[in-house]
């Protein structure tokens, strides 16, 4: 079938808006009729170049919304009209990973996604004759998809595309970082490295579950006014104090944070965040992605003192179990998505989103279909 | 009163086998007649001067069993005839930290105790009249001394104090670590770095618990039959594989290890024990101490992909609750505590056991009184 999609054709070119061919769904797979979808730092990344696993040509794009349009063979937990959200870290339910109960990472299918390619060694999508790359496993810059079964999310039909799409990657990654990485606790006090979509998440992640005390470090004094509406209740600009950043969160949060977050991705904020933990208790979870090849270094004693070093990948999310809920969230009311989600744009003004977010004009742009 | 300890004077110097006066137990204190006390390298490292709090004339030692002589006015949970354990750790309950449930770092006492005195600012030892500094609040190289109430674990009247004095640090240190801090569950994959009296007892605490596999790191050959008694199932010497010992584990233990532990105090191979282990859910344990100023790094992608980094201090045991339970564990066969101690001597030889320290002809030496 034709298929209008957002084509990489090579790394640090704008997408390429065309008409793509996509074969339909195999065993175990599912085509989807992608409705929304956000453009996130991740395929920015990868179309830049920097992305040493980033495969040419493609077709970008892993936070989507939409529908089920067929079911290949195998098939038996979606049909046809189903609602979906694509998922980069799927669920199997029955590897290694997954039944160990201790990970989100399910490696079922997760060679041939790394290879641009659907379990079964190959490509749905092709142009002129050539076949062209999944990414992520998802491609939702295509207005559809085929995904395998084990990586979409059943959600609730009223829940709106162009919102829950975000679900697909941000605001599960800093949600679910909160609730299922680092399991804050109710009362708890917080301090957020990074306030933008990400830590804007993690931000209402500690609301919902009852922090206490909800610490923003960020050096753009701008950022002050939305992450209070988020849940923010402390703000620090690094700039604005004097000397060492860390004795200062120890001192506001009387002794140190019981969680803290990095969402920039910059190893002197990853120490910072985990030296400000509180003694004896205090876990530090990385969130953001550092440049290849960089290191975090601390003392040794400051984990022996009783802090924990942590790390999240999608929240820690179990995407078939916990994205539903997570929609479910946010149609109670109990977290806000519409006003991260500044921009929305149809699907052949995409390249601009890429400059609103390098511009950091915008904390989440939507494209519709 | 008089008694007889091994006081040291000065950094670097042996100890000196002196009479010294003790004041009686005052608030909230009881006085100890210690029967055997273990001499552990955190000694040998205050006495080489090396370490910064370290107060000189002092008398050492933190690793005692002894019977209660004496209390207080206010102590209400032990009483003369007691057979007890000192807490270099103590566990008043009423503390922050205690109620706090995350941790066993109680900070009840720390500041005195940090300063070698008893909670009022005084101390109890005097030698000619001029005070001698208590040590991590025990002093237990003294046939008697005196220790706060919440400093002090009531142990059942049948268990021999020559070898359960060994529970006041080292073994508590190992198995504590492996099941307080890291929940080491049954069926897991354990690697162990260094094999010590830390690394056995790390070793025999995976074994009661369960554990699959327990690899043993050393690069001493001669370590690996006393490690196989202790439960180890393989033993690898660094030297004795070609290249890089990280990929070499993650083979062993088939994916990588579920808990690793360092128990050499080593920041090349704290970060060896971190990226050894599984991703997704390797937690990894530091037990040893590393030099002062040294700096552990890995890259931040090991945590975000689901390893934990996290330390270890008195194996997370709250001293009161927790050793008790150990003492009965060995009572019951459950631990070997027999063959850790390989010299028993008289106070007056206490300086040989530092040299059968040195040069690593001992695992455990006791001191009876």
């Amino acid at each position: 079938m034709d298929v209008r999609a957002a084509v990489a054709f090579e790394a640090g070119k704008p997408l390429s808006i065309e008409t793509v061919q996509l074969e339909g769904p195999k065993f175990g797979e599912v085509l989807v009729e992608i409705k929304a979808t956000g453009v996130c730092h991740t395929d920015a990344y990868t179309l830049s170049g920097a992305d040493s696993e980033g495969k040419f040509p493609c077709i970008l794009g892993h936070e989507g919304a939409g529908i089920v349009v067929d079911v290949g063979p195998g098939v038996t937990s979606l049909k046809k009209g189903d609602h979906v959200i694509p998922l980069y870290t799927p669920e199997c339910r029955n590897c290694e990973y997954c039944l160990s109960q201790r990970t989100n990472l399910c490696q079922a299918i997760r060679e041939t996604q790394g290879r641009g390619v659907m379990p079964d060694g190959t490509s749905r999508f092709s142009f002129n004759g050539k076949p062209i790359y999944h990414y992520m496993g998802c491609s939702t810059f295509a207005n559809f998809t085929v995904l395998p079964e084990i990586a979409l999310a059943k959600i609730r039909e009223d829940a709106p595309f162009d919102k829950v799409c975000y679900i697909g990657c941000g605001v599960t990654t800093g949600l679910g970082a909160v609730i299922w990485t680092a399991g804050v606790h109710p009362g708890a006090n917080v301090v957020v490295f990074g306030l933008g979509g990400i830590g804007l998440n993690v931000i209402q992640g500690a609301r919902m579950v009852g922090a206490n005390m909800i610490v923003g470090v960020d050096l753009n004094n701008g950022r002050k006014e939305m992450a209070e509406k988020f849940g923010m209740t402390h703000f620090v600009n690094p700039k604005e104090i004097g000397g060492d950043i860390v004795p200062h969160l120890v001192e506001l949060t009387k002794g140190g944070a019981d969680y803290t977050f990095e969402c920039i991705g910059n190893i002197n904020t990853m120490r910072q965040a985990l030296e400000c933990c509180h003694k004896g208790w205090g876990i530090s979870t990385i969130i953001g992605v550092a440049p290849s090849g960089a290191e975090i270094s601390t003392r040794p004693f400051q984990l022996v003192t009783g802090r924990v070093w942590k790390g999240s990948a999608f929240g820690g999310a179990r995407g078939r179990t916990d994205v539903p809920k997570i929609v479910d969230w946010y149609m109670d009311g109990k977290i806000n998505i519409d006003d991260l989600i500044t921009h929305v744009v149809p699907l052949d003004q995409i390249n601009d989103t890429f400059d609103l977010m390098h511009e950091g004009k915008s904390i989440r742009s939507v494209v519709t279909f």
